[in-house]
Formats: C-alpha cells, structure tokens, sequence
C-alpha cells in the first residue's frame, strides 16, 4: 500500500501529459497530497515528436523528468509504475506492483495511434506517439538511404526511396514535409550513388482534404506547400493493404520500403476498467463538469475525455488538454470546500501546422496565415510551451542550426538493426538486396 | 561485387573510428580509390561515453554520421556494412552481404570489452563501448533511483543505491565519479523518501592504484578527489563473481543492484581472420610499419593492433590511434609511389583523465597538473577533438549548463525495461520488490 496517514485528502493523477501535469501544478497551493503516476519517467512534448523522427532533434530535447518539473512542488510525490486498472468502487489504482488509494482521481493517460483493427500492419507501418516510436522512423529513414546507396538494381534503389505517410493531419503533414526537406536538402551530398533529389514522399490522407479538422482555405494552402517541397498528396485515398512492399490503394499500388502511421488514435486501454460508455475511439464520455457519470470524484481529461463543448467536439490537441486538467483541478478544489464542480468550457485559441522550412499553416481565432510568418509563429508557440528553460535553448540552437546550415545533427542509426528488405519479394538475390546491418 | 573498373589502386578501411577516420582524412589528396566500411553509421567519440550514460549529454552529441564527415571527400566512398572476414590471399573482404575487393587495406575496427572469460557476467554489468551500452547504463542508473524511491524496505533501498563500477582506468575513474555526483548533487532534490546523497559508489580496481598506467603521483591523486567525491575506492582487490545481487570479491560481497564493467578490451574477432599471430588480448602483432607480418599491402592500426615503439607498449587511446591511422594513410602514399614503408614513431603528447565537477588529472610531457586546472584543461582538449562544429558548441553548451546549474538534461529512461530485482532473492515480496516497468 502506498497511502501514508495524511489529514489531507489524497488525490491521484494518472499520466504526466500535458493535461496531468497542467492538474499537477493548478494544486501547487492546495492542501492536499498529490500522487502523480506514469509508467515512463519524463514527459514528452509530443508536438515536436516528428523532429526527433527525422533527426533534427534529440529525444532529450523534447523530453524532460517528470519528477523535476515537479521537483518545487512539495504536495506531490511522482512515481514511476504502471497502472494496470482502476476500482472506482473501492477508490484505488491497482498497479502491477502495488495500488494506490484515491480521495479524488485525474485519469489522464491518452491514446496512442489505432490501425483500425488492422494490427497486423504495425510491423511495416510504425507511428508516432513516443520517443521509440521516434526513434525506429528514425531508424528507418535513414537506413533506407544506405540501403539505397549500396543498391545496384535500380527498381529497389525507388523502393527504397519511396516514403508513405499515411495520415493528412498535423502529424503526417509535418512528417510529409520533413522527409522531403531531408532528402532534397540534408543528405543531398552525402550519398554517391543516388541523387537523394529523388526521393519520393507520398501522403495518403482518408478525407477529402489534408487537415481535415482545419479550415478549408488552409487545407488548401497546406496542400500546395507541400507540392512545392515535393510531396505528393493523395487525398480520398484509402489505404487497403500494408506489407513489405509498400501500401495498396484500392487497385492502386505503391511500392516503398518506408511506410509511416499517423492515421488513427485510441485511448488509453486503462478507460475500460472504468465501466463507464466510451466512444468508438474507446474515449470516456464524461459530463459536462469532466467527471465520469455517477462518480463525481473522479475526472477524466485530456485525450481520453469524449466531449462536446458548445456542439462542437474538444479536438485531442495539447491545449485542449492543458485547459481540462486545469478545470478539473479546479473542481477538485470545489469538491473539497464544499461547494459544486463547474462545467468545463474550451477556448480555441487557434490552430498551426508546420510543413517545411518556413512554411506552415494557422488560423488565429478570426486570422489565418500561411507561408513564413505562420512558420514563425508555430516556432515561437511551441518554444513557449517548452518545459525547461534548457530545452527551449537547446531546441532554439538546434533549429537555428538546420536552418541555416540546412544540416540535421541527430543522423544516428541505434538501436536493434531495422532490415528493411528482410521480407523481399521471393526470387530476389539475397547477397545483393538484403541491407547492412546497422548494428552489433 | 562492389568495386568498379578505375585506373586508381583501391584501399579499403574497415572501421571509421578515430584510426580509419584519419587514414581516410590523410589521403584525402592522393589519387586513390577509398571504401570505408563500418558497421555503424556514426563515428563515436568514446572518450565522452560515459558522459551520456550518465545523463549529461545526448548520443548525438558525441556521435556523427561517418557519411558527413567525409562529405567533401570525393575520393572516398562510404558503406554501411558489416564485415566478416579478411581473405589476404585473395586480396577482398568478406562482408555479411557483399564482397569487397582491395589492393591496400588498413584495419581499424577497433576492441570491445572482454569478461576474461566471464561472459555469464555481462547481463548483470553492462560495458560502455557503444552508444546502446550508454543508455543501457543510463537506463539501469536512472531505474536504480525510481525503484529506491518506492521501496519500503531499507535494506533494498541500500542495495539499489550502490553503485558498483568494475575497473579503475580512465573509463571507470570517469563513471564513478560522475555517478557520485549525479546521486548527491543533481538528483537530491527530486526524490522524497530517500535522501540521494546516501548514494554509495564503489570502484574496484585489481591493480595497486587506480589509473594504473599512469605516474604514481597522478593515480595517488585521483583517488584522493574521487575519496572527495564520497567514491568509495577498492584497489588490489579481485571481482570473483557477479551476480543479480552484486559482487563478491573473495570472502567480502558487495550488495548492489547496479553493477558496472569498465575493466578488459578484447580486439575485434576480425582479427583472427588474418591467420597470423595474436597478443593476449587478440589485437595484432604489426611490423615496426604498421603492417601485417607477410603482406606489405594490408596494415593495422587503432586498438586492434599490437605493437611495442621504444620498449614501451603503444597505449589503446585516442591520439594513438589518430597517429596510427596517419602513419598507415602515409606508407600507403609511400607504397604507391614505390618507395618503401617507414616504421611507426609514436609521440605521447599526455594523459587526461575527469573525475568530477572541476577535478581531474593530466599529465602532458614532464608537467602534472591536478584540480581545475586539469578539469579545464581536459575540457579543451575533447572538444578541440570533437568532429562536426555543432557538436562541439551543442557540447559545450551542455556541460556550462550542467556546471552551473548541477543540473543533467538528458535523464530519460528509454528503450526496453530493465528490472534491476527480476532476480531479487527467493521469498521476496514480488509484489512489492519489484521495479515499475519502465516502458509500455
């Protein structure tokens, strides 16, 4: 048992996002006893996790412990664990090792990327919502362009460097933009065999549009940001089949060796064992005030919580989340003078996409740009938001850097090796097509 | 086949560490065909290494795409690849998917570390050659602390704040102190219910004195800092068993659940391949010229090779190997124009070794420094070394944070868990013994 004796009541946080660590710090004066639970050590600022991807960034740099942000806070105490279920009837957190015991409860544990029960695409099609995740499209990326460079057939040196994203939202635009950068730009003298200006990027998006969620006139501007730095964008393209050899659309093929995930989104599986309806994403439909129905002790905020703010629905981005875990905070203070919790209500305070090198798209609440101006804003925003004066410096060095020098810094290949033709197609001369190993 | 028709000889380097790197570099005029291979994508500056195991500073930091650094180079071709063997006779490297054929080659792939013998002990103290081997520590490191900060029972605690670093060379002096000042400076404030500076970090050394290649005034003061640090230090003392538990040496145990091996190198295996004689250690007994005894064309340098100049070993560092590579780069020069190979002259320029925040130790010619001035001046001299410009300053930047601050930015667990207890002792609690999982 991890509760102390405490005339405080104790409240429970599950998840060190954006919307748990923002609950974390509302209660920073609150007499009460805060237990912060996640199963990693750091928290990530997952809106720069594509950079980490295409080696502009370190995972360090966007990352950053849990326990020292909280370091000041003396009413929390952070804890590294698992959380396996939660017993809203006898108020406790079973963990695999141990449980916790709740006066109050913020479940903030999010979502990761869904393949719409096609999970057997995950091995040829990784997403994007940690620093492994990361690190493998790193992986990838870079492989294929050794590959390519030691390929002597001229159809697997395409393969090779053929890179679908599948996913016109956020995500997938900057991935998109990112890949094409590197390849035009970055490793444009690196490589002897190939010229990398031959990379091919195709973006894949289900809708009619990339940034469905976006106004029309931006998803157009996007659009055309994107063809400039060379992507193809594939809009009303839906994507079939995921193998070793690339991605099929309908009667459409297209032969890559590097698929990317940034379709698709599923909460945290922790929502099951509240017993409680969810959404066809598995999000907990909460009331309005953020509690679940018939336990107003407990609050679930952040990309976990299904709601409808003003008839439109709270979108699952980071300052939708900072704002729910403040309000939820806040009404855990009401709670405990006595008095009723508040309906939760979303400020939109805009949207911004990066695409490239000083292109972008954003749209402040009456104002939309586009082209650098926007980029700029995106750059300053999420610096900003940055947790760490170090990782705000070190971030603002790095970009500096790649833009000026048009370098990326973090080019390295770790971890196990990724063998992007270990599943060619039968009759293919092993000795030949199979990639180095990149590893140990 | 790799090699194409060209009226230039064809020297191949196997290995893009600081030997094959500078033979590359120092032929970067001569009118010579070159391949280097690596298995890795990045030349690694190790001397760093331990620096991000404990989580000062980011891999990419310290580590560079070979590819760049080689960028300008056209007279150099670089591939990912891992080699196999070297068949002399038939003048070619055996790569696990290719063949590459030579009419000089210089070796330079280098040493790992060696369990003389003990291989059952790897599992339970990790080595530091590779950038997987520093997360790896840093992983084990930082896991150590969160597991100590939920454990009810103190002598777990105890056992999972010792720290046990195995070898009392540069490498270990380094970690060891480090690890001292991670546990009672950086991380003291971040944990409550154990107090971080009853950290205990024991360095181990067979030998009569730590630094033991060093002059004996210099090893007498490295322990003196590091007994400063509060790094307890064990000399003339023989590692006979490592286990889940710790180290036993002889009749005395040293419980402890993070154990660290900075003691034995052992060439690379490739060397066997050349079927001429080996050292103890398998590196390579050369010619006065660097070269392989029998084949003029085909020389050795870096770690792998063996060779006494003067009556004194050459020693298995950095600017040896730099030396070394030059030397080779040049008798091929030589070799090509007709002229015969000249033998190998190495120049100590020094020793330098950090112990900890403005400690170290140098000597350089007949001057011997200790304290600041020595920190400051080791400080120089590896980022003088670093390759890429960015790195260095991004380097520098890190370690003036790190200086002024006490404060370590790259403290992330990632990777697969590692479960310090999952070989706790019989009749332990599981439920509560064991470490939360780290990771999903």
């Amino acid at each position: 048992m991890l509760a102390a004796p405490n005339p405080h009541p104790r409240l429970v946080i599950l998840g060190g996002g954006f919307a748990g660590l923002a609950a974390a710090r509302a209660l920073r004066k609150a007499p009460i006893e805060i237990t912060l639970v996640d199963r990693r050590n750091h928290h990530l600022f997952q809106p720069l996790l594509y950079q980490v991807a295409t080696a502009a960034l370190n995972p360090a740099d966007i990352a950053y412990p849990i326990r020292s942000v909280l370091r000041k806070q003396r009413n929390v105490r952070t804890i590294l664990a698992r959380a396996e279920r939660i017993e809203v009837g006898a108020k406790r957190v079973v963990l695999v090792d141990g449980v916790v015991e709740y006066d109050y409860l913020i479940v903030a544990t999010g979502a990761t990327h869904s393949y719409f029960g096609r999970d057997e695409w995950e091995p040829w099609a990784p997403g994007l919502k940690t620093v492994e995740d990361a690190l493998e499209v790193r992986r990838r990326v870079l492989s294929a362009f050794e590959a390519a460079e030691r390929e002597p057939d001229r159809q697997r040196v395409r393969e090779l460097l053929t890179f679908v994203v599948v996913g016109g939202g956020p995500t997938g635009v900057e991935l998109a933009g990112a890949l094409s950068e590197i390849g035009r730009l970055t490793v444009a003298k690196d490589f002897r065999t190939f010229d990398p200006r031959s990379v091919r990027v195709v973006l894949v998006e289900g809708a009619e549009r990339v940034l469905p969620v976006y106004p029309v006139e931006l998803s157009e501007k996007a659009r055309r940001q994107l063809e400039r730095l060379g992507v193809q964008v594939l809009t009303s393209a839906r994507v079939t089949e995921i193998d070793a050899n690339g991605v099929r659309l309908g009667e459409e093929r297209i032969h890559a060796r590097t698929v990317l995930w940034a379709a698709g989104v599923a909460a945290s599986p922790l929502a099951k064992s509240l017993s409680v309806p969810l959404d066809r994403a598995g999000r907990v439909l909460v009331e309005p005030d953020l509690s679940l129905p018939g336990h107003p002790e407990v609050f679930v905020v952040g990309d976990l919580m299904s709601l409808a703010c003003e008839g439109k629905p709270v979108p699952g981005v980071a300052p939708a989340a900072l704002q729910a875990g403040r309000a939820a905070a806040a009404n855990v203070q009401r709670l405990m003078q006595g008095q009723r919790a508040q309906a939760f209500r979303y400020r939109d305070k805009g949207s911004l996409a990066t695409i490239g090198r000083a292109a972008a798209v954003a749209q402040l609440g009456g104002w939309r740009f586009s082209g650098f101006f926007a980029w700029w804003l995106w750059w300053v925003v999420h610096i900003a938001y940055l947790i760490g004066f170090r990782n705000r410096l070190v971030v603002m060095m790095g970009w500096a850097w790649q833009y000026f020098a048009f370098s990326r810094g973090a080019r390295l290949i770790t971890g196990r090796a990724w063998q992007p033709s270990a599943a060619a197609p039968k009759g293919a001369e092993p000795a030949k097509s199979a990639p180095q190993e990149a590893l140990r």
